[in-house]
């Protein structure tokens, strides 16, 4: 008995339905091998010229009109798209601003004010460290304490560890879809529901799956999400951020940073602060237009080439990415740290070994450009609408040449 | 005894020091009158090609790797350059970054946590909105109260009123270096110094004075200051903001809004926040590149253009648009709102009549663009790198014959 020879990068290049799309990109016709779309994504050949039209034409023709023509409604109306797109959420739930971090800081004030009494953030002990960062700021200012899951990095939190650690003291829980270092993929519709069951919110970080990983927040009926937009949605480095808060809240909640642009009506500039309805009362200042651009355009490639059709290729090459890995890097005890099914993980996969810092400051000098993350951790990062197999391939060849030399 | 016959508008720009500058401005050779760079600058005719080169070869280019190489010290090295520029401020003080609102925030929050004990909050009532929403929203979170100066807009805070409500039990005082209505020049030296006789901090809103009137943060010893940089520092439509911190105060504030970004070591994500020492520890999230791009070449342009030149013209233009609506506005029942003296003005003039939201409205259909502010107020924003004598005599003249045709 035989069995088929595995494809060959190239021939899985040659039936990839998306690889058309990689000439979208700056830089794809360079030799460079990127693994750090996750962090940020590569722009669109289209983006440098339009943003330069823009301010030839909309910033510079238009002026302070331009507000009132579009910029003004843009950071929703960018949102809904955004949100029918690739989040799953319906008209009127998404805004589009600030930072992450920001946006994190107005959603869990908002989440522990809406839920007076209970005494506890839970969150677990693998996440971002921003999402860490400003819950413990959060829970010190409002008087609550963190209680943190311990998990299993390449497994992340499970049902039971949630269901174990919730109650009638959790005012909001917060938890990253795809896990940073693993890209462990978290069962979102299971976990929001064990939250809610307790008469928690539930707070989801979408940084690592916006773009890559089909979400349905509303399907999955949770209260509210952020994420950023520099990493599979290819906004460029420091695009603003986004937050989802459910229709079902948006007449309850509020936040803190109470600025004009969040008023119910900004040019009233009236005597006191009386928050707009909507999903608007969670934006503050004026927002930044001219770092929504390339969002725009990726987002209308996103809708072309289909969440599902990025999400199949995406499980595809971190597919090819762990076998490569085992038949190239696992000899030389590199061992894979993230879930060893596709559709247990998000875009990425981490490669483990006591030397990958130094492997990551090699690569870099010879044009791969992956991530290190402590500890040990090498992190490929897959843009499933600008990498190539090839480029897999080729990448992890130089980590197998980098770690030959190193231990030899 | 004759007078001699004051300069027209075409004497002036000939004799105009800066006319040259008017052409790197996007715009600035269609008929359009544009009044309201005060809103939103202009943008330079460099901006969008130095962009589309970003967007290719930094973004495109460098990747991930610009962060190492540029992009992560760019807030502060940036806030360095404008600090030295336009603010008074020796280096270390100022970062660029998040909207003006999340900056006052932030600060708000410092400076009430730094004064424990104190219950009040001062400010002006004819206060930016903003600033005022932002104070009331930290006052109630805090459980301080916010404490009223009644103002007469176009004279603003005396230091006589401000004295009589600085007190014991004032934690800051929060003041607007120009109006934003009536254009006045708070005596920001004075001012600091009767807050900080109480024991007090000062936050001033630079808003309306950065760029275009000298400011000397070091020089007054004031202790915070935030402002935006999207009017007379040509940022583009919703460009980061930037705060100052004073340097004797930076081991002792912390900011509520804890991000990896302001922590000690981003990279290290290590279990818990450290604020990062220094300006730092003031930013939170990923910053927005893409929007500090037009920012800098504009602080570049102050630089070459000087400050104290930039301010020589911004009060000749207000007093010239001044002298030409006292000849052609005064006598339809025209009012200016602002101090009569250029030198008590920033670089705005506001004339107030009945019928100015009506006016307002119908030149921008002849695109001749002021801005309205209640009540009944014609805001006339003069950049003075590009905007004309003759600009102003052409938009004021239309201002006439639209109130001619309305109160025909």
């Amino acid at each position: 008995m035989t069995t088929a020879p595995r494809p060959t990068a190239a021939d899985l290049d040659a039936r990839d339905p998306l690889a058309s799309y990689r000439d979208r990109f700056v830089g794809a016709d360079t030799p460079l091998v990127y693994f750090d779309g996750n962090s940020l994504g590569r722009p669109l050949r289209a983006t440098g010229p339009r943003i330069a039209a823009f301010v030839e034409q909309e910033w510079g023709g238009r002026l302070i009109r331009g507000w009132d023509e579009r910029w003004y409604e843009l950071p929703l109306t960018l949102g809904d798209r955004l949100g029918r797109v690739a989040l799953g959420a319906a008209a009127g739930q998404v805004a589009v601003g600030d930072s992450t971090t920001v946006l994190l800081y107005k959603l869990m004030r908002s989440a522990v004010a809406a839920r007076p009494g209970r005494t506890e953030i839970v969150l677990d002990r693998d996440q971002f460290p921003t999402d860490r960062y400003v819950a413990a700021g959060v829970a010190d200012e409002c008087g609550l304490a963190l209680r943190w899951i311990e998990v299993d990095p390449s497994v992340g939190v499970t049902p039971e560890q949630l269901a174990a650690t919730v109650g009638p003291q959790t005012a909001l829980v917060v938890l990253n879809h795809v896990a940073y270092r693993s890209a462990y993929l978290a069962d979102a519709a299971v976990l929001t529901r064990i939250a809610q069951d307790a008469g928690a919110l539930v707070l989801w970080d979408l940084c690592h799956s916006a773009g890559v990983v089909p979400v349905e927040l509303d399907g999955w009926g949770v209260d509210l999400a952020v994420g950023c937009t520099y990493k599979y949605l290819n906004g460029g480095p420091g695009s603003p951020a986004f937050l989802y808060v459910a229709e079902r809240h948006l007449a309850e909640l509020t936040q803190p940073i109470q600025g004009w642009m969040g008023a119910e009506d900004p040019f009233l500039m009236g005597p006191s602060y009386v928050p707009a309805t909507g999903i608007r009362r969670f934006l503050s200042g004026t927002p930044a237009i001219v770092g929504m651009l390339a969002l725009e355009d990726m987002v209308d490639l996103v809708l072309e080439a289909g969440l599902a059709a990025i999400r199949a290729k995406s499980m595809a090459l971190t597919e090819h990415a762990a076998e490569v890995s085992a038949e190239l890097l696992a000899p030389l005890g590199v061992v894979l740290a993230s879930p060893p099914e596709a559709e247990r993980r998000g875009g990425h996969i981490t490669l483990n070994h006591p030397l990958m810092r130094e492997v990551t400051a090699a690569l870099w000098e010879q044009d791969v450009i992956p991530d290190y993350r402590d500890p040990n951790g090498l992190r490929i990062g897959l843009s499933p609408l600008s990498t190539s197999y090839a480029e897999v391939r080729a990448g992890l060849e130089s980590v197998r040449d980098v770690l030959e030399g190193l231990t030899a």
